[in-house]
């Protein structure tokens, strides 16, 4: 079998900083898919593994450099990206209903493949985690998709969302920026909660069709309740506060990450038959549906580009830890500069 | 129109006791049935109204004795029963989804028809929500069906419990004795989880393939994780002992009452994309399923019958508050004898 070196890779080291480094030589399986990559998202998870020795960024997209001999169905300049799961075992019961992300072997970004992730030249995949990005998608935009973009809709395709239901999101940033997209285009009543009245006007540019400011409403009064409520914040909210807008058999979707408890009034969720569903990024067919959905929509985030570097990624995760951008940092490979035939 | 008397009923009073009283006149409206309860279960939740004016009781059963002249479904003689909620707008959007629990204008026991409730003569209500006893299932066992069995029932129809799933139930009492019963039937591997040793034959008499007895076993060691988790203990159990035999995409059922919060590990709802559903007693229909459900597979709560007299009711309270019964009190009406032709 053939290996491929991945080149310039950036990683994590004890100092929280992101340091440039030499890749490692990967082998090629006969079903592997080589990426050159040629933008990555910057995804909050990321701060989180920062001072990990591990490469960073699972929010990549790239054009196929080259494929093993029994790939089928990619070949070398698809424009293609991957998400947070980079693979499963295949024959377990999760895998066998498609619920892959799932599984108890599967290789989820900064659990498996440390020595390969976004930020870097080349990502190496087996063909069954591959995405092909539809045409009319640019690669700058679809990179967030990859994980940000697969959380909100793998979370409201796993809750059942549908077109005629009420939707809240708390919070506009880099997932709350895509619901709201998503959740428009999918023909739902879109309603945002946010702390201030900063970004309405962006919100409702998004497709937000109703805007509340808790700064201005803190009681919520004479808002309407909610068939979902998605929970974008960077961490939970005031869950009592959230529960006066949400209607009985309401579904609570918190994408927020907390290291503590989920602490939310406990009569309520029996007496309101509420219901609380994790969702972690998506399945492979939710996560090509997406993508699918998001070109057809032109859903796209908006972005900031910054270049692929030491510099670059660093300066970025700085502003992002402050919140400090609107609404997802794009990374642009300084190697691999996509052709204008592959934008 | 017409009325009728309620006759005896026994009511809660400041100082906690179950106290006799004279029941107020009720109009039978046209599509009014009149209950002549023979029957009434006494449930936990009962204990929470034990100091409030109103009549106690929400496991009724009994024979029609009267109907109103538009009446379609039921005649004298019928033996029938009610719900925990005793009507609804019928026009809503709950209603017309059949979620009549969720209609805002439910007639829920404890905040609607405070003069009649179960531990009394005659209970009047519409047709709508009164249901046939069938066959083969005695009022005394159809008596705790009525809540108990609703809500176990109800739940676990709202959650989608099948039966290829592995369930756990944690609590073996009212509800949980109840829940073993039905999951069993319904073809599911059934794990009952107790603090102890000393209800594990009984447990598994009611139909348990598996007992796990947590003071043995605290960590559950060995115990293979459950798809689904019925929670029927009196309190919130260690949410974070049980997370370890919670199954990824595992649905926990919490059914106990609790006036604090529920506090469970934040991360590991995602991570495992878990689910938790509240569940409130059932919908007419689900209501209607389970009483044939239990007549067709001979379930039957056990239960220990008391006089429906003050002191056989304030006797029961008090054992009940202590938890000292296997598995419900059935109080028997002293007024309306059923006769052998509908025991």
């Amino acid at each position: 079998m053939s290996s491929v070196n991945l080149g310039t890779v950036f990683k994590g080291s004890q100092s929280g900083k992101v340091v440039k480094a030499q890749g490692t030589d990967r082998t090629i399986n006969p079903r592997d898919v080589v990426i050159d990559i040629t933008h990555s998202g910057l995804c909050y998870t990321d701060i989180h593994y920062l001072k990990k020795d591990m490469v960073l960024g699972h929010e990549g997209v790239g054009v196929v450099s080259q494929v093993g001999p029994e790939v089928k169905d990619f070949k070398k300049g698809d424009r293609v990206g991957w998400g947070y799961n980079h693979g499963s075992c295949g024959t377990c019961k999760f895998c066998k209903k498609g619920r892959d992300t799932n599984c108890y072997k599967n290789r989820m970004y900064a659990s498996a493949d440390l020595d390969q992730a976004s930020f870097g030249d080349k990502f190496v995949i087996t063909e069954e985690f591959c995405h092909l990005i539809p045409e009319g998608l640019e690669l700058k935009h679809a990179a967030p998709l990859q994980c940000g973009g697969a959380t909100v809709f793998g979370a409201m395709h796993q809750c059942g969302v549908s077109s005629e239901d009420r939707v809240g999101v708390i919070g506009i940033g880099g997932l709350g920026h895509l619901a709201i997209q998503f959740l428009n285009k999918m023909g739902c009543e879109v309603v945002v909660f946010s702390g201030s009245e900063n970004k309405k006007d962006e919100a409702l540019k998004l497709g937000a069709h109703e805007f509340v400011a808790a700064k201005n409403n803190p009681k919520f009064e004479g808002v309407k309740p909610v068939d979902f409520l998605i929970v974008t914040t960077s961490a939970q909210p005031d869950w009592k506060a959230y529960l006066r807008v949400l209607e009985k058999d309401a579904t609570i979707i918190p994408l927020s990450v907390d290291e503590g408890n989920f602490e939310f009034p406990y009569m309520p969720i029996i007496g309101k038959q509420l219901k609380i569903q994790g969702s972690l990024v998506a399945t492979r067919d939710v996560h090509a549906k997406m993508l699918q959905f998001a070109a057809r929509h032109g859903i796209k985030p908006m972005i900031e580009e910054v270049p692929m570097t030491e510099e670059g990624i660093n300066s970025a995760v700085e502003r992002l830890k402050k919140g400090d951008v609107r609404y997802r940092f794009v990374a642009v490979s300084q190697t691999n500069k996509p052709s204008s035939a592959n934008l």
